[in-house]
């Protein structure tokens, strides 16, 4: 496919999730961490016109003053922004604006890409890449925002069940092992360089812990015992009302799940999804297992199939050996996160085409649990 | 004017209040003090349905079984309710179906005016009031809010500034007074009952203090001075980032103004609005006088002229002797508020027509200052 | 009695409360709002030296040139210091070292006592009298620290309990009547000036409330039901754990009250002690009565007896008319906090003698409790 | 040595540590962090008669029945207990009481040591490490709340600056290192299981980043620039009024610093310390370095002399491949702190004689800065 042809794929993408809103969604933030989709649509656009068109594409006019300060996200090197929790705040630029701001900047990149040196179509292939998380961030984000609303919206055909097989041990042999990316198509700078590490035996879960195996770990009072749970995790417990995962809701003593599709029974065979660190780290304990280092992961994921939930790893996300921070504002990308998130590996249901690798690393937050986040189970030998 | 003719003018004036917006404010809501306007609308036609349709209108069915969640205020005996900061997180129902509730609500409403008694005109007029109170609210609100927008957006004609004429004192006599409502038209029941008061003699002020007699304060050091301040005035001033009424801006060394019909240099001979009762206090202090109480101002009101502003008085919002609670849910609306607040007088720029009077009594709690609200000066004799 | 003898004898009741603590009592606190043995010590201290022996007595030397920053409470205009959370870490000066201090500025101010001026007679009351409010400080401020204690330490003989006789309504009738003090001893600025006040008819209770009648309330239900409370009432009591009076527990089923003399049976015939405002409002709505104001209490108090408990009026904290500030630091002994507080009449068992009279007007935030506040009812006629 | 005299070398230390402290200063704590010094020395006392004594030695009372909740630390096996920011408000039991406590259970303890068993024997050499783990925690502890007080209390002779020697660059070839403990003396559970780990090649210094290197990075702006710093750490920087080292401050333009022997003189030959990982991080990628993994640390360890700070590496605190938590309380001890924290190596100047060892593995959350905590550069090759 030509970069071009890409180019409209991905950018069309974007616009077509939105196709069920109303006007009224596309402003909706119900948390720091989650951005309204009328935000998405115009950060990833922003993006394509200060990194690439600014800088590449001669005589560009910015289509308007102040959106460097709207949609920056949190580039320091390029200038002051929107605080993070306002971003809900702006009904104005008005959803038309931000369609006509996409289609502004599409023209010109249109006119770039004919003609685009190997560094610009670089930028390009990142600015592709980064909209697809994008696209990911405004389903889950969406998800979160419309879950505030007790009349249970349906907005997106996303099929978020997907049964699993039963489970068996896989086992992985001790040695020395290549980890990062070391192909020659597009990989984010946290995947490099590609290097050697030396694991232990170990054993790994062919498929996902499923919502009826969590049920039975809340049953069996998981949510009540603390030696399951890290002490952050055990405090995180403490304080939630409620003791499930993320979107589960017991009514008339029935549990049910907000989908984007509306709220469903709990499908006890599918694959459990929107749990934290915390509460994955407890199922594990409470199996008697843990869950598998992203080292172990990678090593062993052409084993078993993946790509339905992101799946917790017990490894933090750290720098790999040789690991440097691009010049510049791109540099912000993904080494100054380093510190206190742990990694996911894998994919999901919401993760957009063509986006995903064996040496892809996510990274969130421990307490967090609004991406469909997993469970799969690992055990030392 | 018939009954039918003032519900329907009021009714309308809520929605003619908004022909400017676009579809994406009508959920904005920029803190948890602030309403977004389509809840504003929402809620002004749910007190109608709840409190007078389903009691008086036989075989009324509500519109939707969730919207008393959805749009109840604070009446703790109507039931739980949506959490006030999360109102703007309400995309759902669309703005569209919030106009049809209004529809369906006025259209029941048509039919029970024709043929209503005593004790439900006494409830509806109770509900116009309430919808007027709302009207001067979502325009406050919706300023707030709005303001948080780098755009400086602009969506309503209302004519912010109004020129003082030079001030004089007016004298008053110490005597017996009486204060509070006792004519035979609406009022609320805190301006309930009736009694009398001494007051001391007493001086008070023609006309409102100025945003140039403001902007002198602020020069010579009026917000570094701890002495001018009350104890938690000075706190608040402390945690300011900037020293001045809420929507100044200093751009360029001048001074401008944030307005509904975007931003303004400022009209220094025109009457301050948008300072805190503590900010009120400072430049009285400062001036080597002092805020009215409520009772003087009513007492001095039919010397001047008044209307522009809400004008902070040095009263805290306290019932009157014999004031009484409503039984029901009604018994909330003024009564439970009435500690940590401080009494308002007058009306302003925002109030809507034929809702004011003397013995009106407004009030808030020190620290906000997102109500037109000005200064009056007064002095002991 | 003499001046100098006045003095010994205020100065030392002080060290007097404290002879049963231990040295490792002397520096606790356990909020923000109460403060340690030691720094009450050191502050009334403090107030001698600074603004009496440093301006009137030649030759003067402080004591230690940081003691101003530690032990100054409030007063901005004579300079920066210790944070209020923070006066429980001052470990040094050590409490030998603040007995010192107290020793060093008692022999200066004999000294200046020997040939002082009537001004400097004036600022030495109320030294006294500002030490006085202290003693009472040091009583439940230290109550509130050791009740964080487990072992229910038991420190000093106060008698909490009083047994209150059956009450009966006296009336009131309507009229002007004056306010405030107009003697010739000593009051304090916010008692000023004497004033007229007309008073509409009205009845108040002979005795305070009981542990018993509060205990009713209880269990009927005051806490569950919100029709009672005001609306931050409400709210403060949603966020209580434990619904009773501040001190109270319940062990075994059965209702203990903590005092300085440890923990004891609750009296049902005593009068309550350590309700808020909030609860106060609630007991007396539920009662079909009302708090008195701070007026009808200053009318009708020669009626009744008192001085057990603080009374809570239903009068915020506002100054009299013609209230004037006093220039210089002293000036900000009471007119600052005058928002945002309501008004306690009568003194209470920890009131130091000599130290209570029908005109004084203590003041808190609605919402504490540590005090000996109590509650007595009104009625309008 | 014996494990009788070991014992009492060991309690006696920790008494030794206070023998310049006041009465008062045995309570203080200032933050949630820290405990004072009276709970340190009652709550290894209290982990000896719960671990040990009530276990193993027949007949045994323990001291007090409140004590297991006072003196509990963090195990919930062990049952509720006093919050964590409420130890500095146990003024009672008296510090005269814990010494007796502390005799109580060391006359229990000799009475044991007699005849002990292997498994006790393991129980008693763990509480002896435990108890030195918290005689350095006594130590920061006491100068993180001995800090707030403006008078510099002088209170301990620990040499706490140490010369660095020039610095040089240690080359380490690529290869496959053990890892962990695997010794037949003490070690912490987190030391296991001793493993292989895979490193490339690395370089890392000889010596410590000394106080003048780190004032070039502050003198040349490095607290300004946010590219040297994680976002985390970046956020910690804007909320920091001063920017600079924990315990440094500037006083008439010259660099100060609090020891525990009062305030000195920045010694800029000396090593740096109490930074945290943000600022040890942001130094690292001034200087075009990195910090050193733990598992880099462990390997080169033999090639520098360390001991006086804990060093920061860019390893997340995690358990080793195989490390298994022990069952009951004790279980509680390490693992369940496994995240959100970075690991220190190395040992500090407060740290106590004999608790020390290569595969020792500190750790901390990235925000703190009261150890003795500094940086060693580190390399790729």
């Amino acid at each position: 496919m030509s970069l071009l042809k890409q180019y409209q794929s991905v950018r069309s993408h974007s616009v077509n999730l939105c196709k069920n809103l109303l006007i009224e969604d596309f402003s909706l933030q119900a948390s720091e961490e989650v951005s309204p989709p009328k935000w998405h649509l115009a950060h990833t656009t922003w993006f394509f016109e200060q990194f690439i068109l600014v800088n590449y594409l001669k005589g560009y006019q910015v289509k308007h003053p102040q959106f460097n300060f709207l949609f920056n996200s949190y580039y320091n090197a390029m200038g002051r922004r929107t605080a993070r929790n306002q971003r809900g705040l702006m009904t104005r630029p008005a959803v038309s604006e931000v369609f006509e701001y996409r289609a502004y900047v599409d023209e010109a990149m249109s006119q770039l890409i004919q003609d685009a040196k190997e560094e610009v179509v670089k930028l390009i292939t990142l600015g592709l890449n980064h909209e697809q998380q994008h696209q990911e961030l405004l389903i889950t984000d969406l998800k979160y925002s419309l879950w505030h609303n007790p009349l249970d919206p349906a907005v997106m055909d996303i099929q978020e069940y997907s049964i699993e097989a039963k489970s068996h041990w896989i086992d992985v042999k001790e040695g020395i092992y290549e980890i990062g990316y070391s192909g020659n198509e597009f990989c984010f700078d946290n995947e490099l360089k590609a290097h050697r590490v030396f694991l232990e035996p170990f054993s790994i879960a062919s498929s996902l812990v499923t919502n009826g195996e969590y049920l039975e770990f809340m049953d069996s009072g998981g949510y009540e015992e603390s030696r399951f749970w890290h002490d952050e995790g055990w405090s995180w417990v403490q304080n939630q009302s409620q003791k499930a995962p993320l979107y589960w809701e017991e009514i008339d003593g029935k549990w049910t799940y907000y989908t984007l599709a509306g709220r469903k029974d709990l499908d006890l065979e599918a694959s459990l999804a929107h749990v934290n660190f915390y509460e994955a780290s407890a199922f594990a304990a409470w199996k008697g297992a843990r869950l598998p280092t992203e080292f172990e992961w990678e090593v062993a994921q052409s084993k078993f199939s993946w790509g339905k939930r992101w799946e917790w790893t017990n490894s933090a996300y750290l720098p790999y050996p040789g690991f440097s921070i691009a010049p510049g504002a791109l540099g912000e990308y993904n080494g100054k996160f380093m510190v206190n998130q742990m990694v996911l590996r894998g994919a999901s249901v919401a993760t957009s085409e063509n986006h995903s690798r064996p040496t892809y690393r996510n990274f969130f937050h421990p307490q967090f649990r609004w991406q469909f986040m997993g469970i799969r189970l690992a055990k030392s030998l």
